[in-house]
């Protein structure tokens, strides 16, 4: 089984080093060539672009910024499916629209390959520890195949059926869910602080009680602390996917309140232009907007 | 170490009856006669009125609906502080403004005893088992000697030191919160069905990795079925405890988007009025907002 | 016709002045005493307590702050009800919830007086004018009393019936919809000026076509040159009239996601603390939330 | 000065009437065919096709649903630039994105004619009566060219310079403050009536006051009488505007809280598939929040 990894950024990178340990044979391409020199070192054949990357691959993985990225990188002019033998399955792992795993899926059909949207959930150092959940969508004989693959990189798979948006539709769902803790842990650390209790401690109370769960601990440790340091994703990125929802549910005749608020809480912070910050970061807005 | 009990709701009683449990000799008082019936039974004493419940208490325990009852059983012409013994402690659990908790303590010290913010986290079933996480706040030595009735209701109690409003202020930050996962929830999984993916296998799959947590999944559970019973809380009672959010939001200088969000969804329910629902079940609106 | 006058802000001034100017006998009272010298030297007669002022009153305005001020002014031990002449009228024009006015109302019927809910609309600058907008309700043959000195002050009465909160409840949606008209166009032309168009010239554009109209260019004109002088009113003044929007919509079971989204820019404006700008500042919150 | 018009819905046939009516010889193309009779009877001559109509003008307007509708009848195969004589002008009057018509003049530039982006203010009735009001943006001496005809449809022509998107912009900012205007009238009117006030008195009131407008007038009576027919336009046209605001903020990197809140209103409208009720029957939803 080779696998070809393409998108090495700090969650391709991770996940790709967890493919070579689990003993898979390893082609990586990334746009910057520098950062395939540690997967590299650790194994990995290194190519010059997709197409030749991915020319003997039983299984591509993507993992790229944004929607337009991933379709140059499978449609474009050297692009996957200029290459891809017949019968490969190409593990679509960004965080895109539906519609874009299905457009895609589509292509791969009409050239004999299959698409499996693969998104994973967690930051660097959960995909790191192999420890991603790993959401999948797409034809069924195709989602059982990449599943030994899918194994090296998390810590379990969920099934989404045969639409290759479903997965998508799950992983923007789920982002969302991240937003609404953010926002939410934000607005109430504040007000206690503002109330006079201490930020942290209280953090640590809710954090050990209701909201004993590894997402309030790390998130809210972070809104807590008030340090938007190490950077699991910036904002502008997040808020693509943000937007994607509200855009996802614009198409569905769906309100989300929610949903607006925390992509607008994002946008502010894009506006703002603070560099290096993690996506959390845009708690601030709630204490900004309290004079604090 | 004498207790009284004053308010005998689902959560009260609850409460009232792991005290019998644990050894405390018990008195109670609830305003509607018959709901005493069950734990006289289970050996407490039922007396006519706070007054007279409280006359020869070390502890009085009181749980009642709202800000202007627990000022009433307090400070009213047959209320607690009529005939409460100097040195007795009031342990406050009810859901009120931190100012209402700060203003009884003053009360209480002219008096001679003392009040101790007290509030609970969990729902009725949960503080039948005794598994309530509970809030502690007011003086010093008070706090101390209350310890071991809260150990009787709880699984933990969680020190918010001197101020009496502290807890109060935890307390309504607490339930924020749980407002918050409702609607992200309502919001997520609503989406997901409306992508085409399975309402309750969605729910599933986020509560067994992202959101592995109780309050996930119970409050999720409400949500994912759609079927809003048992009723832990109905929506006119936490409504009351969001625009106490909100209000003292306003008092602090600091504005909540996802608060009144939250208040403004509870008061849609209580608009609609439906009869024997959680108030969880404001989640509807997300649903109905969205034509299905 | 004797009247007494009671709140010499910069609206209550104004008034005064119209009142002298219109012939009536007029006795004026402020909590700070300089504020009356000018009214004095047009021909006033200065009280130096508000029981004083209103001793041999037909008719007592009251402008003043928030509801606890009215208050007080009115059932407070140095208040109107101490001295006020049986038949008299109180034309209460401080903007208060309607319940307020209608508790001070009873009080006055046990007086054996009249409470008439005597709001007027416009800024300073047309209060001097005599151009207010003012509405009226309360006992039928008490607003017809009235109706002499409202000519005064105004460009016109509209009678809101029998009920004293009538007129409050008008006043408070009133300046709800200048709070949506300041948000809308903020809003606006900060996305004009975002996308390359001439800011102040887009606001010409509005206000010589479809928004042609006094109350678009004034506030308009403040928030497209961004200078928010001269004050009308302070921030913290209208965030308290935003708040009782706000809380009789709770009231009434009513949901108002705009009246929020107001009331909380002015929150984050009272919170940022700039003095002395005009409550249309909150239109800066957009700006800065945009990165400008 | 040979006129082609094409898309007949009831804005658009009621402008090629007043062209006609005003002098210019006129071709009219729709793409469901009866709806030319009422210009044919009036003197137009009917084109098959857009590529025939437009085969030997010198103006062509477009009044169509969207950007797709659009796009296709420019740039499509049987489009308007297959055919469009050299040095005409594309008076482009559908509301769409900006940066629609910036690409769209970018292919008439190569093609050899102009794109002048002309949007228009106003409901059918306007548009019968001659009286929109028109933006003009675009190559300087295009415009200046088009302004007669412009002129025959508007009672003014406010000019946004030379790139084609301004105009565009400024018919979203206008079209998004109609909608806040909607929303802040529904809240108010809703209010005062469950406060006790009379609605259609207190938008009376409201409207020869403060509000003497005729947008607050028409949107108004709409919605203080609940009865919204006739059409001026449909929830799911405006709710595409709505969209393409909330884009071009997310674009220019700008929160629009109230943008958003309208936006839902409309997709919750569509949502519910009320057939023939204008676009400002989304104010039924804050009766139905409220339980009325």
């Amino acid at each position: 089984m080779t696998i070809a990894f393409l998108g090495l950024g700090s969650m391709g990178a991770a996940m790709a080093a967890n493919l070579l340990k689990a003993g898979f044979p390893l082609t990586v391409y990334n746009r910057t060539a520098e950062k395939t020199e540690p997967l590299r070192q650790q194994g990995a054949t290194v190519a010059a672009s997709p197409a030749e990357a991915v020319r003997s691959a039983d299984i591509v993985f993507t993992m790229v910024t944004d929607d337009k990225a991933l379709e140059e990188l499978t449609t474009g002019p050297d692009g996957i499916l200029t290459t891809l033998p017949q019968g490969a399955i190409h593990a679509s792992c960004s965080t895109v629209a539906p519609d874009t795993n299905r457009r895609l899926a589509e292509a791969h059909r009409a050239h004999g390959s299959f698409l499996v949207a693969s998104p994973v959930f967690g930051k660097p150092d959960v995909a790191a520890a192999g420890k991603l959940w790993v959401g999948s969508s797409g034809p069924a004989e195709a989602r059982q195949r990449l599943k030994p693959a899918q194994d090296a990189i998390g810590q379990g798979t969920h099934d989404f059926g045969d639409d290759p948006g479903a997965a998508s539709v799950a992983k923007l769902c789920g982002n969302f869910l991240l937003g609404t803790v953010i926002e939410g842990l934000a607005e109430a650390l504040t007000l206690a602080e503002k109330c006079g209790l201490d930020r942290v401690g209280f953090y640590e109370m809710l954090t050990s009680t209701l909201f004993n769960n590894p997402i309030y601990k790390s998130y809210g440790k972070l809104i807590a602390e008030q340090h938007y340091q190490p950077v699991g994703a910036p904002p502008a990125i997040i808020r693509k996917d943000m937007n994607l929802v509200v855009q996802e549910a614009y198409k569905q005749d769906m309100p989300m309140p929610f949903a607006n608020i925390v992509r607008d809480r994002l946008t502010a912070t894009v506006a703002l232009g603070e560099p290096d910050v993690d996506w959390a970061s845009f708690a601030k807005r709630v204490s900004e907007d309290a004079g604090m």
